[in-house]
């Protein structure tokens, strides 16, 4: 499914908040009597989009609910603008859109550009007011690849473990000379991809040196010098999930003894 | 400059409503102190947006001004996020925005999706309810190329001629599946671009045949069955100029003349 977290309160339903999940659930229930364990591969933040979440929601089993191409339709009746679900398929109950996953892919744009973000990219990409150096960014970003500690871009301790594989950290400049910032980990702790991101910028910009942000790996607890880079410019893009269906179990049981 | 045409009520200025041309204006004379003639390349209706818009602007000379890069920053500070101003250069006084333009270049986006439009495109691209052939599209858009009288395709007739030359005119499906059309001419009538592609949506979606659009182009007159597509699909990506500034004063005058 894809959003536009612009008038999201993020993903997690809360009360007298419109959040990604609360809309979600209630186009759920237009279509089928009953809906529950609605899970998410990421929980993002307030304003962090989505162009390739997924999701797993149970219902009542039923012919025409197997119609995949129908929910698709009537959920586009239904949802808001904002929030689209662009495919549909019946699962097997060992998948978990969470526990299954082998990785998210997220992306983040900025744009140093002098005359500041395109209007119609401006709710996706965060303007920096100084030039960004690419090879600095990337040459930062390459020293916190790997299986490290991440509690220090890590919001909160959220579980047992702050252990993350970073697969991949990058820049790019688009075309049209934005920066874009790809970034895939088995996993992510609140907010570490923005912390990641907040903490590359300032070597971009030439505040840091490049060896700063792995450097603050070895402190294992919450930098208070990394600025979290705002939420707008964040979405993910991409999950991951095992090709054979046989291993989401496996995969499952895994990633919650590792969180546990 | 740049503009998300959503909040706009057009280019051109108009008393109690938020215009392009109004609002430009308005920053640029915080920036000088006095300014004159503005002219513009496309003359943009409401809700159509820009990438590649050009205008040309008199303004009292000084010697700071001439540092086009400071203009570029100080404009960046003083205008709306969805207005942006990316280059500003001196030019000849024989240049005309709007009569020097050798082309005007439009895309018009077209989501045939069943789940819609990606939320974060959903500014500028327009959902449609039916699957679009490509090959109909183009079959159909190729007949409507080279120099004819658009009458058909204009919403009145506003200058003595509604002759143009289309020079371009073909629809390409991206990779995340959205249809594009890329339009360009010598110069449009008004609403021409979103009447061709109305039109053109007719055959993509098997309503009409691949002759109907070319063949309405006999009759010289506003064709009424003609159904103008939204203008929220629509953005104005580039306008061509002379290489050669020699070359300006000479093709304003072939254009004025034309139009006179």
């Amino acid at each position: 499914m894809a959003y536009d977290g612009t008038d999201f309160s993020g993903w997690a339903a809360q009360r007298d908040r419109r959040t990604v999940a609360g809309v979600l659930t209630e186009a759920l229930l237009r279509l089928f009597p009953a809906v529950d364990s609605l899970t998410v591969a990421g929980r993002t933040d307030a304003g962090v989009h989505a162009t390739g979440q997924v999701c797993h929601v149970d219902v009542p089993a039923d012919r025409w609910w197997q119609l995949t191409a129908t929910i698709v339709r009537r959920l586009a009746a239904v949802l808001p603008a904002d929030v689209r679900v662009s495919a549909v398929r019946e699962v097997p109950p060992s998948f978990d859109a969470r526990f299954s996953a082998l990785a998210r892919r997220y992306e983040y744009r900025v744009s140093d550009a002098p005359h500041g973000v395109d209007p119609l990219r401006r709710r996706e990409t965060l303007a920096w007011p100084r030039p960004l150096d690419v090879g600095a960014l990337n040459a930062a970003s390459a020293r916190l690849c790997g299986e490290h500690d991440f509690a220090a871009y890590c919001r909160r301790k959220e579980s047992a473990t702050t252990i993350r594989t970073l697969r991949r950290l990058d820049w790019r400049r688009t075309p049209d000379g934005v920066l874009v910032a790809t970034v895939e980990a088995d996993a992510f702790c609140q907010a570490m991809v923005r912390s990641l991101v907040g903490a590359l910028l300032a070597v971009g910009d030439g505040r840091r040196p490049v060896e700063w942000p792995a450097t603050l790996l070895s402190r294992r607890a919450r930098a208070d010098q990394v600025v979290v880079a705002p939420p707008h410019g964040l979405t993910l893009v991409a999950v991951d999930y095992p090709e054979d269906p046989a291993d989401f179990a496996a995969r499952a049981e895994l990633a919650r003894n590792r969180r546990a």
